[in-house]
């Protein structure tokens, strides 16, 4: 197993060292290849993703990226130049954001029940396409648009993805966000693909809800949630939403996969930088840990996924939530958890 | 005082008329004329809004909406020809929507703090403005396209008015919710015209936040927003879930406004039209008297505003909770507190 690692800017290297040691520990074998990319590159050297860098990264299993981003550097350019560049180029359609409340971990909800969602966010196309333009730029007359491009091609390969996925899933329930009330043409489109590819899985029941709808349900009821399938941005935004009523960020774990296996998926913690606590040992490494476990999970290695999942699980219900310890304490927990935990070692 | 009535579909009527019937107790001599307009008036003749309906309306003080929809129009018709049109023709570029907490209402967040919010949401432009298309319908090379549209006079003057209420408020603080890392072009103009405006309004202290943190502050640490300004799809959003997190879409209200006063402007529940419920007197219609209040408060009757807001302030204190009562009940005990209220007619 080849992996790239992008450790990143501010907790990014911190986060994603801790959850190498638990890869470790279930892979010991795991090769990985640190690749330095973000803001200390771009300061020092101007570049973002060279082409060079980016033909290495391709050649790998997959990639883990713990987050990119610095106040110094103006918004935008890390984002478009390196985060949803990598996405883009290594068509990475399928952004997988699970939504799991575990037990002992209290969200900001007062008891919702059961929280168990999977949210299948499409990651190539939409209002992410960089499409558009300013007119008449620093004049009382400006303009700018925003095109968002929304393709049968590219619409149906995912949700094919989440339909796959909600079939596997105890409920079978997969709901599709959107807000085709509005957005009549790129609605229509999403509201077609899903009805045909619904034909192929008569057992997923599916529902539909529209973006704002979607965020009032995900604070009063969220547990009806189980697949929900949802364009670049809405996908954005509801997965954060999803992320904050979960316990937060810290815990919330991503992978931005190339569902046909061409390109290396990647794997990343759905919080960013962080710069604020960066270098002081205290940012949670819990969901670069369960961004592993996804990654494992990607390239078939259910089992020591599973593990890493389960030893998570089990520290966030024991841990004491006030202060769950340093990063490396964390860390260094995990990896015992996971180690005990071993039946097999997986390849 | 001329008011337009659009009762609409669903919990429309009924909840509109409970308002009127507290509108009445403070301004005894305003007109009201009825228009009927939404799903049954499509259903029996096809019609939207016709021309002449919409040169009457326009010749009002102030248009007064229930809800519309039912789930027998496709989704998109009455929305597109009907409410959108409204906002469109009559240029409501302010849609103003307070996301306020009172005391005694329990929202889906354990213990808050204080939450009292103003979303200044644009309101004629943005991804609303459905530009945009299919090409290859229904073939597998289909694509979609949605044009936010997004000029620097609609921006500015959503913006100026923004800084204007920011100014009027205790906390004289304002943030833009954008996706600026990502939507460069309409972004960039929307921060361009935020600083510019700032610099008229040195009290008001300005803070952004992009729109998938956004909705993670806004239940995690919702006393942080004071005013909030944004685009018209972010505005839908945020206000959706500003509503959920102060008690829900029962108690939220919303003003659509020209305020260059060239035309009425529009006020109406942010919830629908409810058909599940329609017809059986349990609609809650305070977010309809909060929007008369709001109405009161634009045409310059800031007194029977407040004295409208503070009834229902005064009946969420104090009303059961869990049965507060049918949506009569509820219309006549605020009439009643308003009436009890008075210090003087309004004209
Ligand atoms: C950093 C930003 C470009 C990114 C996105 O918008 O996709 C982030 O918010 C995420 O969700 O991974
Ligand atoms: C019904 C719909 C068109 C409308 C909108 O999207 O603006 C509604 O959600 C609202 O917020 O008033």
């Amino acid at each position: 197993m080849r992996l790239a690692v992008i450790p990143g800017d501010g907790i990014g290297p911190e986060v994603v060292s801790e959850a190498l040691k638990v890869l470790k520990e279930v892979v010991p074998n795991a090769e990985t290849t640190s690749y330095d990319l973000g803001a200390s590159r771009w300061h020092s050297t101007g570049e973002l993703l060279p082409e060079s860098v980016l033909g290495e990264l391709a050649e790998h299993d997959a990639i883990l990226l713990g987050a990119v981003g610095d106040p110094s550097v103006p918004s935008g350019i890390l984002e478009r130049g390196l985060l949803l560049r990598l996405r883009f180029e290594l068509d990475h359609h399928v952004n997988l954001r699970p939504g799991r409340l575990y037990p002992g971990v209290a969200g900001p909800l007062g008891d919702p029940g059961e929280i168990d969602m999977l949210v299948v966010r499409e990651g190539t196309e939409g209002p992410y396409a960089g499409n558009g333009g300013l007119l008449r730029k620093d004049t009382e007359h400006e303009i700018a648009t925003e095109v968002s491009l929304n393709t049968a091609f590219g619409i149906r390969r995912v949700v094919t993805d989440a339909f796959r996925r909600a079939n596997e899933r105890p409920r079978k329930h997969l709901t599709l966000v959107h807000k085709t009330n509005v957005l009549l043409h790129s609605g229509s489109l999403w509201s077609r693909i899903v009805e045909e590819v619904s034909l192929e899985y008569p057992e997923v029941s599916v529902a539909y809800s529209h973006i704002d709808a979607a965020t009032i349900h995900m604070v009063t009821d969220p547990s009806r949630f189980d697949v929900i399938v949802t364009d670049n941005l809405f996908g954005d935004i509801i997965t954060d939403l999803a992320a904050a009523v979960t316990g937060g960020i810290g815990l919330a774990a991503s992978g931005n996969l190339d569902i046909s296996g061409r390109n290396p998926s990647m794997f990343e913690p759905v919080h960013g930088s962080a710069p604020d606590i960066a270098g002081q040992n205290v940012a949670d490494p819990t969901a670069t840990v369960l961004s592993v476990s996804l990654l494992l999970d990607h390239l078939g290695e259910k089992e020591a996924a599973r593990r890493i999942e389960a030893s998570v699980a089990f520290d966030l219900a024991t841990r004491d939530q006030a202060s769950p310890g340093t990063t490396t304490a964390i860390g260094d927990r995990l990896a015992a958890l996971v180690s005990s935990n071993t039946t097999r070692p997986a390849m």
